[in-house]
């Protein structure tokens, strides 16, 4: 029951009404064993509960039931794309993220730093989360490196992103992007060779273990961050920007460059890094005039599920809560809060459940829901929907969709 | 979720029982401002409630969440087949609704008598909705209109519909159906030329222009209708008759012709249009033998809606509710109420919310609904679903389905 992108395209008309879309990243959650309540039940959150209860809610499927979404399906359904059938690598997030210029035929991979000990086996996947500055001094090393033995003309580039982690964009003719990642994902492997998943991609795969190798040579002496790990090779997808198919000009707000490297994939403009919630806050504010839709994108609610820590994660919700004030000043005509997946900070993880999602406007259908949470949006008035439905939702109670056929 | 039609087709099989599907057009609403409460949660409808305290209810999303259908898509979807992927023109429901017997190869547009005034901008896009018998009288001068100079052997048919509508059929060899409305939908403005939107509609797009031409010239003194306008080009779709896929033998009871003329297009018999909601319930019982399965539109709930008159739109559907009885004293094995789209009162159009649906039959598992509104329906033992998925529950419900699979 995906409404064709095509189709939306058809009915979606330019407008002056504005569009928030507060993205609580991981917000969803499981019940503390004490409490049998989630983080967003515990947090104390009068803001979000009086919008939910004047709005209407509803549970999102990220991808599907049961399926545990990345970041990037996670979000690109969000924005209204279709996460299955589009898909954009983690290597050309994480370049488009820091600036890099990339150009079609680019074959980008996300990169750590890593250590590994003298049998090769890695001991930290993330060389200790060496700081940003170290990173760039590796990278500039690691800049050295020259495969144009390999495949004549082959430009590399190694780009510092944060702490441990870099991206690497390999240029040269005829590559492929169906490489599998040298990240086994756990301590105590060894790193795993790029291995092509089809022809197309062979001379990707080459380059890509010629960097490796010179790389651990190069970082050899550089404890901790001894090696890299190179994951999700891609290049530039197709997809349509959101000033065409959704007729929206659209901007991205987050602290992290990963989320404004997707935000650009789909043709928002994004605004520098920011360095904390209420500095987004203030991005949108003082933004608010020359855009019609806005992605915020809240990050600490998924750290703090990641590290198990469910006290954390309930005052980030609360610190979230307490800044609603300043989107409703704004006053938007549609502001929708919500979730790119859940991290249930018991699970400490990315997880399946559903997401709680909020829809206020001026046209929303009363559903009897009277708090912002997991167990209330259950019996919310969108019922259970896939988070690419979302995007249609919003732009129709922002009156920017015509009638569909006669 | 769509269970395709070619399987249907191989489960779906004839049987005696009697199915009733009553759409209440615009039914779905949104609360009035004072009370809280929709227009059907307002309405006294003792019959209905007492049909959802013993049915199963849920609300149906009609083409997709957030969109909002126009007609012609709103019933295909109730009527099984997908709204999306089946397209039926504007100017082939007109032209079907009055009985014109279309051919393979005919091009039918919608159109309207309007009023320009001296610097040829739209003054009423309706010429004051000019009574069906001057319609009539205008349409016979218009049919002397002769194209063939422009194309040889081109037939020009021009029939009144009701009120300043009437259909335009040509009829030519070679006649795309791709075509732009010459409608601009805003008074202030110039009628648009007919524009081509493929290279195999020219000739299409070219007989349109040289006949509002002509018809400029012949109703230049006709003051209000002083010109026309022209939409929703279109041929005969291709579509397997509701007989051929689900079995039925379907008939179509409603009181305006372009309902009647959609319910031709899945090849359903239909009725003279009825001239008041208790004619079409006496059409009903009167046909109730004939047929297995009766599509009963009911129109004045979405015409209130569309004037904002929230105490109309109550009064039509207690009387709708007074009549149900007459229905209950047939006996179906299945009525379903429910409606093609909603038209809130608040919102005086056509709006994207979800519309409520009511199954009675026997074999109906209980939900705890107690009443037939918007609310209640958003707990009720169907869920939400998208409308092209009611009709095999009908089926179901009828045991007119065989099993599917080993």
């Amino acid at each position: 029951m995906m409404f064709p992108l095509d189709q939306i395209e058809i009915i979606a008309h330019s407008s002056p009404s504005k569009i928030v879309q507060v993205v609580m990243d991981g917000l969803g959650g499981l019940p503390h064993s004490q409490t049998g309540m989630t983080e967003l039940e515990t947090a104390h959150t009068p803001n979000l509960d009086a919008l939910a209860a004047g709005g209407t809610c509803g549970l999102l499927h990220p991808v599907a039931p049961g399926i545990t979404t990345g970041s990037v399906p996670g979000h690109l359904a969000l924005f209204g794309y279709d996460p299955v059938q589009n898909h954009v690598g983690r290597g050309v997030v994480e370049a488009l993220g820091i600036d890099f210029a990339l150009q079609p035929g680019d074959v980008a991979a996300r990169g750590n730093f890593c250590s590994i000990d003298d049998k090769g086996l890695l001991s930290d996947r993330r060389a200790g989360r060496i700081p940003t500055e170290e990173s760039a001094r590796l990278c500039q090393l690691l800049s050295s490196i020259d495969l144009s033995d390999i495949v004549p003309g082959t430009q590399v580039f190694v780009k510092p992103v944060r702490e441990h982690r870099f991206a690497l964009i390999l240029r040269a003719e005829g590559l492929g992007d169906d490489v599998a990642d040298t990240d086994p994902q756990k301590e105590g492997l060894a790193p795993l060779p790029a291995v092509a998943g089809s022809s197309g991609s062979d001379r990707t795969a080459g380059l890509a273990n010629s960097f490796v190798e010179a790389a651990h040579e190069i970082l050899s002496s550089q404890i901790p961050a001894n090696m890299v790990l190179l994951r999700g090779f891609s290049g530039l997808p197709h997809m349509p920007p959101m000033s065409q198919v959704f007729r929206l000009n659209p901007a991205a707000i987050a602290a992290l460059p990963m989320y404004l490297g997707l935000a650009k994939v789909v043709g928002m403009t994004v605004f520098p890094a920011a360095s904390s919630i209420e500095e987004e806050f203030r991005i949108l504010a003082d933004s608010f005039a020359q855009y019609d839709y806005f992605f915020l994108h809240l990050k600490p609610t998924d750290l703090a599920g990641e590290d198990g820590d469910f006290d954390r994660k309930v005052k980030v919700i609360e610190e979230v809560d307490s800044l609603i004030p300043h989107i409703l000043e704004l006053n938007p005509h549609v502001l929708a809060v919500t979730a790119d997946h859940s991290t249930p900070a018991t699970y400490k993880s990315h997880s399946w459940h559903p997401v709680p999602l909020l829809l206020s406007s001026s046209w929303c259908r009363r559903d009897g829901v009277s708090a912002f949470s997991e167990t209330q949006c259950l019996k919310g008035g969108l019922g259970h929907m896939a988070s690419v439905q979302v995007m249609p939702l919003l732009l129709a109670h922002a009156g920017k969709l015509s009638k569909f056929g006669a």
